[in-house]
């Protein structure tokens, strides 16, 4: 169930593009993340404003690459401060720790976080942003590549210990979120909810401890908005482009 | 005809990846372009070396867009300076023109293209780096959304003309290649024997003012060279990331 809605953009060239999944393009196979429903649930909180979202995930990376001497925080902070030049921070999305989730690495995480989470907001003269931090999947520890994953729950306890004691940083749980066959990604369903959780947190300011009891009903809702003329345009030339329907059909939108 | 080469980097978050196109993601349909043939090219020429890529193209851009000024350039300063933290810079390869093709535009389009080269080499501090424009389509002024560029021919002179006046400047030729049912854009085959003629200007530091003879054979040689363990690996992954083949014969590359 793919996600279009004029008011969401996303950061490419430095500049704002109409959003258009997938949002990250670290990995030639980069899918569904929970930017999306986020950005449609604030969309439909925010009525008739935008939103723009900033691809600054890595996969595979563990929080030692992103020391604020390393370079995926120093892009990231380029990236940010450009979408600055026109808009407003809101919040940073943090979902990461698979690749500390073994040889105790958890015992170090929750200092590492508190320098970046510090780095982040100093760099971009931003003290005040809401951190919001995503739990691991229960699945891990058990499959394919997650099956390193063993101390994932131990990830989980130092994300929601740090929401816990410092201000403006909340936490939302990965309780039933399910992974893709490689026992590892977050599949796209679970993504979805996971965005629902995301803004909860953002929203109500405050942690998200427990799935929501209607996050299926919140995606399918963000799912099924009517497209306007420029969504309709926009995905009529995806389309076509990718080989279906007929350049009359488009031309239509451009006349 | 997919080509992946271990010695083929892209550069992503400010960090180099192997290649797997499309390469850009200024727009969720972006394809191939010129730059993997050129790169695979290279890499023919400059056994067990490696070519990274930086992408920087915006779909749709005018020369305007890409003042010195703007995001569009600024952000493509931005992401060569990360790739240059690891590497050297060897070329800059320019494809554009076809939103400057009416209204008499090709008329400032050499004054604005001298100051945007002068501006690229002198923010990269690198005064001497090849810059290698590629002519325009001759399939332009007739459907689509190639319909309006009906001065195509007379950016392609100025093209043509800055190279021929400017040093360690060269041209390439856009005849013989074949547009997309759009129009506009260039299809898969024709960039890659365009890869082929940048990097044969690259090569020759000269103009390439007709399609090579050998120029589809290249194209084939480029694709059809044996995978090495990295990149049968790197494909396996990719394959069953998008749903094809089994976790176990992935894994089995993973031992």
């Amino acid at each position: 169930m793919p996600i279009y809605n004029e008011n969401i953009l996303m950061l490419r060239n430095g500049r704002w593009q109409m959003m258009s999944e997938p949002i990250h393009f670290d990995r030639s196979v980069a899918g569904v993340g929970p930017a999306a429903s986020f950005a449609q649930a604030w969309c439909n909180a925010n009525e008739s404003e935008q939103i723009g979202l900033i691809p600054c995930a890595e996969g595979g990376s563990s929080i030692d690459e992103w020391n604020a001497e390393e370079t995926l925080f120093c892009h990231a902070i380029s990236e940010a401060k450009f979408a600055m030049k026109t808009s407003e921070l809101i919040a940073i999305l943090w979902h990461q720790g698979e690749s500390d989730s073994h040889s105790e690495k958890y015992k170090d995480y929750y200092r590492k976080l508190d320098v970046l989470v510090n780095s982040f907001r100093k760099e971009l003269g931003v003290t005040e942003v809401p951190f919001i931090v995503g739990g691991l999947g229960d699945y891990l520890g058990k499959s394919g590549f997650g099956r390193s994953c063993v101390e994932y729950d131990l990830i989980n306890q130092e994300l929601l210990r740090y929401a816990e004691n410092n201000r403006n940083c909340y936490f939302v749980t990965g309780e039933r979120l399910y992974s893709n066959p490689d026992g590892i990604h977050i599949n796209a369903e679970s993504q979805r909810r996971l965005g629902i959780r995301y803004f909860e947190a953002y929203q109500t300011k405050s942690n998200v401890n427990k799935p929501l009891d209607n996050e299926v009903e919140i995606v399918n809702l963000c799912c099924e908005k009517e497209y306007t003329i420029a969504e309709k345009r926009y995905i009529t030339l995806e389309q076509f482009t990718l080989g279906e329907g007929s350049l009359e059909e488009v031309m239509k939108f451009f006349k």
